[in-house]
């Protein structure tokens, strides 16, 4: 009997099938309690399962389903009108309680709207956040940032309780005690930004439950000033991205270096798995995915143009948040939370 | 007969004087042409003048002043209450024609509330921005970005006023014909981003004048897709800072392996000036000084924490404006973008 049920958007994503059923494929031979339903086009799935010499499978469950969401459809649009898409599909499994949580790495904007209607918010929650891990200067310590781009525009009371959130999702999924949460703005001192900023953080600091230690900037993301950083989902993409931007700006110049002398080169071969290593960890969301958290469901969003690899991390994400009860524990805080803010008006 | 004159906000800065009057004595060895007006307190400027054995100086002219701006000021208070600060003389003597530019590493946002109560801004203009200019993937190519946080939020027509300006600088101070602008986004697809940058895209492609290529996310910065970046200053200034951020990360962690490994250790030695560069790049507010434009005059803000070399880049980099006229040009480009605009209207 398997204990884990998780149903994968198969026709999502920049490389679609072939990506996700290999990475499908790898998440089954690895975990023997997983159970994995594709949803997707029965002939495209059993096409690329044979390709793997697979026609029947214990673990994998084929969701039949007649359309895709593409990459640059309107969410509205999707919303509307894809009712039997694969994404839809894996998103209904687990708002059914057939699956515990769902991957995908189609349309984020899709995927955000679909699960916000379907799974609906925990209660207290006005919306959803998508969250990731980011490195920081201390080794195998990370920061969860929040949020990446699911809302454009966050307002106060947005910010705070994605500043609870995010409080969880550490504690919980990294083991802190009282992590520290932080408002990303323009400056330290509390006379700057903007005035929704402002009253967040007024917001955040009344709260005992929280542990706000005020505003970072954006060079202090990585270095381990806080666990938490709190920011509207335009902002936080454009941090994201730029760190990616960053690191691959850095990485060619670095490798240009490295190829141009001849003891370079050497050094170079010797380098390169911690280069890779390292730039890979500055790009989480194509990495390990992100995970759209304040739904009553898990969902993981994966890089559009996620590898093999990385579309198998996002299931294991996935998993770790099912076995940590996320959705039921983000629950109780904002319960806590709430009760606390109570008592301090 | 020196046909350079520029005011130094001597005391701004976090490490004031000490700095200021260093980068000071540096610039007017370089260039004959130079006369420089040291605003500040009048016994500190001498004391520090003559630990360099300078007495008097036909390149230096002392503007006594009695108050200083506080790098944690706020911005109103500083234009109320400093009439008679460093800073404050720094730009009357722009506005009185004294000065052709003024440079300050003080507190950026009441040097922009006062740049902007002084000066004034250009016609057409209604808010000035904070520009700068970031590597790309190419050799030795820049990409212009502004608002860097002198704006909080930004509406679409301030930003189109942004483009607007940066295609002039683009154009004017690095001799690109037609720069290519692009707003900075979440997204490359039309339907992303707020209602604001909507409209700002709408306006930006409406007119010839400039050369708008679309929305750019943060990964594409650093990539030469396009010679100017628009984003209001909130947005601007959390990429830049991250910029600085993971530029940091990322030497920190190849420092960390260069040292732990013996071959490692002697490449990082040949390394090291390479990486220097790179990551001084990547940091170029604390390198060149970002310029104030949109005004009329000239100002050039350094990093609060700029070493003396960064001061005195901040003081050529307002020599380079002096020579090309950027105020000038940009009153000519806003002209023909407006009649360009009620043209096409």
């Amino acid at each position: 009997m398997n204990s884990l049920t998780i149903a994968l958007d198969v026709m999502g994503g920049d490389k679609g099938p072939h990506i996700t059923i290999n990475a499908a494929i790898l998440a089954i031979n690895k975990e023997p309690r997983l159970h994995l339903f594709l949803c997707g086009d029965k002939s495209i799935i059993t096409k690329y399962l044979l390709e793997h010499h697979i026609r029947e499978h214990p673990q994998l469950t084929i969701i039949p389903t007649t359309e895709t969401v593409a990459m640059d459809e309107k969410p509205s649009s999707a919303l509307r009108n894809k009712r039997d898409s694969s994404m839809r599909k894996a998103l209904d499994l687990v708002e059914q309680g057939k699956a515990q949580a769902c991957v995908s790495a189609g349309n984020t904007g899709a995927l955000f709207a679909m699960a916000y209607c379907v799974l609906k918010t925990l209660p207290g929650v006005e919306r959803p956040a998508l969250i990731s891990a980011l490195p920081t200067h201390k080794e195998n310590k990370n920061v969860f940032m929040l949020d990446l781009g699911a809302n454009v525009f966050c307002e106060a009371n947005i910010l705070y309780q994605f500043g609870l959130m995010g409080s969880v999702i550490a504690e919980q999924v990294d083991g802190i005690t009282k992590p520290r949460v932080a408002l990303l703005n323009m400056g330290e001192e509390d006379i700057k930004g903007s005035d929704h900023i402002k009253l967040a953080a007024t917001k955040l600091s009344a709260n005992k439950y929280i542990n706000y230690v005020g505003f970072i900037e954006g060079n202090d993301i990585f270095t381990n000033k806080t666990d938490v950083i709190v920011c509207d989902g335009f902002v936080g993409n454009v941090a994201l991205k730029t760190c990616e931007g960053v690191a691959q700006l850095v990485y060619r110049k670095l490798d240009r270096f490295l190829s141009e002398h001849f003891f370079a080169r050497i050094i170079g071969k010797m380098l390169a798995p911690a280069l890779k290593k390292l730039f890979k960890s500055m790009n989480p969301d194509q990495y390990n995915g992100a995970s759209l958290i304040g739904l009553r469901g898990i969902v993981v969003k994966s890089h559009g143009n996620a590898s093999a690899k990385a579309f198998e991390a996002a299931i294991f994400e996935a998993i770790k948040e099912v076995e940590q009860q996320v959705p039921e524990k983000i629950t109780i805080a904002l319960e806590q939370g709430l009760i606390e803010e109570t008592h301090t008006e």
